[in-house]
C-alpha cells in the first residue's frame, strides 16, 4: 500500500476516518475537461465547511459596524436568522449562476465564416479525445471539421447505470451542435464514418451509413492537419458466437439493447408453461469481463432486480442470478487489493456470483463454454446456460486505423493502435495526430487519459497558431527595419522586434503530453463504491456507501454540460421516488 | 354553430371571452377512466376562486374567536400574512397527498391466489380499452389472465410531442405491472401476441414473438370469458410502398423512428457536396392524414425547427419544410368550421403547407406520386420529392380479429372490425366482448371511446360476479326456508330472502353501453390548440393560447398515474429550459 493510503473495511457505514474525509472533500477531481459547477459542489456538500467559515467573520463584521440597538430576547436567535439569509442568498446566487450558464448555452452568437487562407483542421471522432480538444481549441486559427458517425458526446462512465434506466441515456449526450455553435468561428460537422485516411494524398474518405442517405453518401475531405480519435472496437478475441449472441457496453444503442433484453428475459421467463430450468437459464445474467464496467453494471442490474424487478413481479425471485466472469484470477486489476477483497465480499453479500480463471471459449444462443481452472490448477471445460450475456472485456483496432498503420513504415511494428510521440504525432508523419483508444500510449485506454490528450492538443495547436502569427509579424518588422528611415524609427522598430520575440520564446516552451492520473472509481452496487484516488505523493484507498455519495458527486461534476449535469440529477430524484421503470421498450 | 358556444379568432393572445373562460375551467374534463389529481388542478389554476373565497371567511372566523390584542401597524398585513399561511398549508397539503399516493404505488400489497373454482377472464390488449377495465375490475372475482405484447400502457395523445423529444417516451408510458400488482387477487400477464382465437374450443393461441424466446414460445390459454381489445393496425388502404417507407404514428417505437429520422435527414441535407435540389428533397417532411394526430404531428415538429433546429444547424434554415396532406376538401373533420379555419390560418403563419384534395396513389423511396385536385374540379398526377413521410390516416382490421369474424356466422357482413350489441357482447357469441378499435360501435374509433367501453364492462362484470353471488346465497336461504323450524326462524328467513331479492333488483339494473361525448381537442403549433368541448346541452369552440394552456392541463390531468403526471409535467419544464435535443439517437 502506499504512503497515506488508508482503508477502513470494518465500519462500512463510515468507511473513512474524518481527516481522510476531508481530504478528499478538498481533493479537485478526476478530469481535466469539466470544472465543478456551483450545483455539484453543493450536492457534494464540499463547501459545507468554508461556508460556516465566511459567515461567522461577515456577521462580524456587520456587528462592528451596524452596531443595532441591544435587543437580548433576540439575540440568541441571531446566528440562526444570518444563518439563513446566507442559505438564502448563497441559493440566490447559485440558481442566479445556473441560469445564467444555461441562457448562455441557449443563445449561441454570430460565427466567423471559414477562411479559405487558414489551414484545414480535420477531426475524426467525437469522443472524450475529440470533444476536449474541440472544447478548447481556438477554432479562429483553422478551419476545423469534425467528422464522426455520432452527433453527441456521450458521457461514457455513466452508461452502465443506463441498462437498467437509473439513468436516461439522453442525459449523458451531450450534441456536437451544442459544443460547435458556442465556438468563435464555424465550425463544420459532417455525420459520416471516415472509411479511409489517404495520407500520401492528405485526404479523408468518409462515407454516410446511417439509414437515409443522399445523392451523395461518400466523398472525399481534404485536410493539412488531422487528429485521428475514432476510438476502438470491442474486442472478441476471435470467439466465435460472441459477436452474434451478446450484448457490448460502449455506446447508447448497446445500453438500449440491454435493457430491452434484460425485460425480455424476464417476460419469456414468466410465459405460460415454461419448464424450471429454462426459467433458470432465462433469469441467468452474465458478465464477462471484470474490469470497471463489467462490475457495474453487474451491480447495477442486482440492484434492479433487488429495488424494482422483484417487487413488480414476484415470480422470478427465486431464479434471478446476476455471474460476473472473468479469465484473470482477479476482477478489478488496476485497483489496490483491499478494494478487490472488498468488492468480492460486497457482491457475496448482494448475491452476485463471480467467476474468475473463467475464459469463454465459445458462445452459443443459450450456451456459453468455458475453460475453468480449478483450485489444483487442471482445467475443465463447463457448460454455462444464459438468457442475456453482457460482453465488457477490451479494445480491438479500428479497419481505419489498421488501414493507415498499413500506409506508414514505421508503424509496421504496432499492433494495438497508432504509436505517437510524446506530443501525440502518429510516428512516421507529420500532420497526424492520434488520442484516446486509437493511440498506444504509456497509459492505459481510459476516458481519463484522452480527455488529457484531448486538451493536450488544444493547448498545442492554439500555441501553434499563435506562434506562426508572431513569426509572419515578425517578417513583416524585420522588411521595415531595414526600410526604416533614420535612427530613431529603426530603434523602434528593433524594440519592437525584440519584443515579439521574447513572445515567441515564451510561446514555443510547450512540454510533451505528460499524464496526471487522478483516480479510479467503480460503482459496486448496493450503494457501494471503490475509489483509488491519487492524493498528493500517495494514494487514498477507500470502499463503502460515503464513497458512493464521493463517486456520484465526482461523476456529476465530471458530466460535460451544466444541462447534463442537472438531467443526471433529476433522473437520480426521479428513480429514488418512481423506482425503475419495467417496460420493455 | 350549436347553442353556447362561441370563437374569437381576432384576439389571439386572449381568444376566450372571460365567461366562457371560467365555464371551460370549470367544465370536467374527457376521460372517464382518470381523475383529475390536485396536481393538475393546481397546475390549472382551477381553484384560484374557490380559495380566495374560503380564505376571507376563515380569516374572518378566526378574529372573531381569537380577538388578539390590536395592533395597527401589522393589521393591514394580515392579509397576506393569511394568503402566504394558507398557500403554505395548501403546497404542504398537495405535496402530502402526492407523497402518499407515489407511496402507495411503490408499495403494492400481498395478493390473493387465483381460486380454480371460478372463472377465467382473458384480456387481450393493454390499451386505452383493457387497461381501463383492469383499473375498475374486482379481480377477484375471476382470475383474470392478460395478454398483449406491449407490456405496459401507452398515453397515446401525447405520443406526437414524442417525436421531437418534447416529452420522453417513458413519460407516458406506464407498466402494466404496476397497474397489475395492486389488484387485489393475482392478475395473471403473458408478453405475447394473440395469434388465433378458436371459439368453438374457447382458447386462445399466443405466440410470443419478441427477440428473446424460451423453449416454449407458443402456447394455448383457455377462457370462460374473452374480452378483445387488440386495437388495429395502420391503414394503407393497398396504396404501394407506404409500408416500406413511411412511418406510423401508433406506438412508441414509431416516434423513436420518427425522432431519429428527422435527424436523420438534416444531417443528410448538410453532408458534404450534397446538391440543393436534393437538400430540399431531404428537408421535405410530409404528413399524410388530416386528423388530429397528423395536425398535432405537423405542429410539433415545425416547432422543433423554429425553437431548436434552426438555431443549432443554421444551414438547413432555408429549406426545411412541412406539409401536411389530406385527401378530403378539409382537415380536422370532426371539428367546428369555425376552427378549421382558425387552424388552417395559424399553419399559414406557421409556414406549414397544408395540400388538401391530394390523394396519395403511390409512394417510392424519394417520392410520393399523388392526385390533386383542383380547383376546376380537375385532376393531375404530381410528383413530390420528400425526406420524411409520416403516415396518420385510419385503421384496419387485425389478422386475429378478422380470422375471430370468420368462425362466426352473425359477423359475416361486419367489415371494420367486430359487430357487438349495446352491452359491448360480440354479435353471435355469449362469452366474448370487444372494447376499442376493433369493436365496431356508433362512436368514432378514439380512445375516449375505449376508455369509456372498459370502464362500462368492469362495471357489467363486478354486477355479473355480485348478481352471482346473490343468487347462490338465494339458493342457499331457500333450502334453510323449507329445513325451518317454526314460524319465526321461517318469517326470518323469508324476510332475509325479500332483502337478497331487493338487492338484486337493484343490481341487475344496468343499462346499456351509452358514449358521453366531453370534446375534441388539438394541439395546432406556436403554442395553440383548439378545443370543441361538449358543455351542457351545447358545445365550446376555442382556439388559441388559451386553449393550449388547457390542452395541457386537461392532458396532464388524463395520464394514468402520478408517476406519468409528475414526468410529463418535468419534461416539459426540461424542453423549456433546456430546449429539445438534437441528437441522432
Amino acid at each position: 500500500m502506499t504512503v497515506g493510503s488508508l482503508l477502513v473495511r470494518a465500519t462500512m457505514q463510515q468507511p473513512l476516518a474524518s481527516a481522510s474525509r476531508r481530504s478528499l472533500a478538498r481533493s479537485r477531481l478526476l478530469s481535466t475537461t469539466t470544472r465543478s459547477s456551483p450545483l455539484s459542489s453543493a450536492l457534494a456538500n464540499r463547501t459545507a465547511r468554508t461556508t460556516s467559515l465566511a459567515q461567522t467573520s461577515f456577521r462580524r463584521a456587520f456587528a462592528d459596524a451596524a452596531a443595532p440597538p441591544p435587543a437580548p430576547k433576540r439575540k440568541r436567535f441571531r446566528f440562526f436568522r444570518w444563518a439563513y439569509r446566507l442559505t438564502l442568498l448563497s441559493g440566490l446566487g447559485l440558481t442566479g449562476y445556473l441560469a445564467y450558464s444555461i441562457y448562455v448555452l441557449r443563445h449561441p452568437e454570430e460565427q466567423l465564416e471559414p477562411d479559405p487562407s487558414k489551414k484545414t483542421l480535420v477531426i475524426l471522432g467525437s469522443g472524450w479525445g475529440a470533444v476536449s480538444l474541440l472544447k478548447k481549441l481556438d477554432t479562429e486559427n483553422y478551419n476545423v471539421v469534425v467528422i464522426s458517425p455520432r452527433n453527441f458526446f456521450l458521457f461514457t462512465p455513466l452508461l452502465p447505470s443506463c441498462t437498467t434506466g437509473l439513468i436516461e441515456h439522453r442525459s449523458i449526450m451531450e450534441p456536437i451542435r451544442n459544443i460547435l455553435r458556442h465556438k468563435k468561428a464555424t465550425v463544420k460537422y459532417y455525420e459520416a464514418e471516415a472509411t479511409k485516411i489517404d495520407y500520401e494524398k492528405r485526404v479523408v474518405y468518409i462515407s454516410d451509413d446511417s439509414e437515409i442517405k443522399g445523392d451523395v453518401s461518400h466523398t472525399v475531405v481534404p485536410f493539412d492537419m488531422l487528429v485521428v480519435g475514432v476510438g476502438a472496437e470491442n474486442a472478441t478475441f476471435g470467439i466465435p458466437g460472441v459477436r452474434e449472441h451478446s450484448c457490448f457496453l460502449k455506446e447508447v444503442g448497446d445500453a438500449q439493447k440491454i435493457r430491452k433484453r434484460i425485460m425480455d428475459c424476464v417476460e419469456t421467463a414468466v410465459f405460460k408453461d415454461q419448464t424450471d430450468e429454462e426459467v433458470k437459464r432465462l433469469l441467468h445474467m452474465v458478465v464477462v469481463g471484470g474490469g470497471p464496467t463489467g462490475v457495474e453494471f453487474a451491480g447495477e442490474l442486482q440492484d434492479f432486480f433487488e429495488d424494482d424487478l422483484r417487487k413488480w413481479i414476484p415470480e422470478i425471485q427465486d431464479n434471478f442470478h446476476v455471474t460476473l466472469v472473468e479469465a484473470l484470477p482477479n476482477i478489478l486489476p488496476m485497483f489496490s487489493k483491499q478494494l478487490i477483497e472488498y468488492t468480492e465480499s460486497s457482491f457475496k453479500e448482494e448475491k452476485i456470483t463471480i467467476r474468475t480463471k473463467t475464459m469463454v471459449k465459445n458462445v452459443t444462443d443459450k450456451y456459453i463454454e468455458a475453460q475453468v481452472t480449478k483450485p489444483d490448477g487442471t482445467t475443465e471445460l463447463e457448460r454455462i446456460p444464459y438468457g442475456l450475456l453482457v460482453w465488457a472485456t477490451g479494445n480491438a483496432v479500428r479497419g481505419v486505423v489498421r488501414d493507415l498503420m498499413e500506409q506508414i513504415p514505421a508503424q509496421k511494428d504496432s499492433r494495438r493502435g497508432l504509436a505517437v510521440n510524446e506530443y501525440l504525432v502518429v510516428n512516421g508523419t507529420e500532420n497526424i495526430w492520434a488520442v484516446g483508444d486509437c493511440a498506444i500510449t504509456n497509459y492505459a485506454p481510459t476516458a481519463q487519459v484522452a480527455g488529457q490528450e484531448g486538451a493536450f492538443l488544444a493547448r498545442l495547436f492554439n500555441t501553434m497558431a499563435k506562434t506562426e502569427a508572431i513569426e509572419t509579424e515578425l517578417k513583416k518588422l524585420s522588411v521595415a527595419q531595414q526600410e526604416a528611415k533614420g535612427d530613431e524609427e529603426r530603434n523602434h522598430v528593433f524594440e519592437e522586434i525584440k519584443e515579439r520575440q521574447r513572445q515567441l520564446r515564451r510561446t514555443k516552451q510547450i512540454g510533451p503530453f505528460q499524464y496526471s492520473h487522478q483516480g479510479s472509481l467503480a460503482y459496486i452496487g448496493k450503494e457501494r463504491a471503490v475509489a483509488d484516488i491519487s492524493w498528493l505523493s500517495g494514494n487514498i484507498a477507500s470502499g463503502g456507501t460515503m464513497t458512493y455519495l464521493f463517486w456520484r458527486s465526482a461523476y456529476l461534476s465530471m458530466c460535460f454540460s451544466a444541462r447534463n449535469r442537472v438531467l443526471v440529477a433529476t433522473d437520480w430524484i426521479k428513480a429514488k421516488i418512481f423506482g425503475r421503470d419495467v417496460s420493455r421498450e
